[in-house]
């Protein structure tokens, strides 16, 4: 495999991509965000470490990608109240955030993120896109129930909701908690609600 | 100056502590947390490495006590109402985080505690102990007002707005907000409130 790109795009193996994917997640569970490499992932997916960085700019962004990222995404819950769609869409989000590999990559990934200032502006977008997403239409629903206010602030809910699951799950460590998330659900429904 | 402890615990010089904590806080604000090292700080203070792991066991426990342990602690906030004096508590959280030293800090150190099995059951305790005990005596007040329940879940409400203050200002970053601690107050006060 040649160490310079193919000036005219030769379509990159799929099946690289996977298998350097796999590989990240696997080294992140076994052995820890910090003590994964590029070179100890190329080298559990079989590639040289240039094909790993013709695809991604370097560790971070190759973690972020292999562990945060999936191609399932739960649809939005619709139980009839915000505080059921709260509840579901935190049970899922701490489901998320507790499984091995991204408990394991969690707080080494947001601290590499933040030391870089290309990075840093992403953090918010990147880690909480698709929650935002399903946010935005349970907020709609909510509203359209006359439960909140059209104005509720979207941003501020979604932050507070994150940084709970991220320092719960993700700094603390702790075991898989329903009640955390019920509970959680519960009062910033209750904080949003106007009846 | 010997390498080894003094068998009789001589007495530690007061002035290298102060020296070594001060280097850790400069240093820190000027290149980040990853760049600094212990030789880094030891070179700063006019001291050995040896005279910093006397008292530290390393990097993680140097820049936590340097940078978010101080002397002085601002009074309990006492405004009449729980919703003022979770703004008050949170506003005095925001400005601690966003001040230079604790911003540049705050990620790196987080992670390295995390990846520390006898420094991450520590994370709540060593960075919430002193907010604890604050949003103790709030909520005494607000339960002896009527406000909330006696059975209020302190920890949940706590770990939800060092949450958030956590990925807001430590992680994404942005400009100190007073809006975010009062919205944030806002929304909690409500959600717990029984009258």
């Amino acid at each position: 495999m040649s160490s310079s790109p193919s000036p005219r795009g030769r379509p990159r193996d799929p099946r690289s991509h996977e298998a350097i994917v796999s590989a990240a997640t696997e080294l992140v569970t076994e052995v820890g965000y910090a003590a994964t490499s590029i070179g100890a992932v190329a080298a559990r997916a079989g590639v040289g470490k240039d094909t790993v960085y013709r695809r991604w700019r370097g560790k971070p962004e190759l973690v972020f990608e292999a562990v945060f990222t999936t191609t399932d995404h739960a649809p939005t819950p619709d139980t009839g109240t915000l505080a059921g769609d709260l509840t579901a869409l935190l049970r899922d989000l701490i489901d998320e955030f507790h499984a091995p590999a991204a408990a394991a990559a969690l707080p080494g990934l947001l601290a590499d993120f933040a030391a870089d200032p290309e990075l840093k502006a992403r953090i918010r977008t990147d880690f909480l896109a698709p929650s935002k997403e399903r946010l935005l239409i349970v907020f709609e629903r909510a509203a359209a129930r006359g439960e909140i206010a059209a104005d509720t602030p979207v941003d501020l809910v979604l932050d507070t909701l994150a940084g709970a699951v991220f320092f719960h799950v993700g700094l603390v460590g702790e075991q898989p908690d329903r009640r955390l998330a019920d509970r959680l659900a519960a009062v910033v429904s209750k904080g949003i609600e106007i009846r």
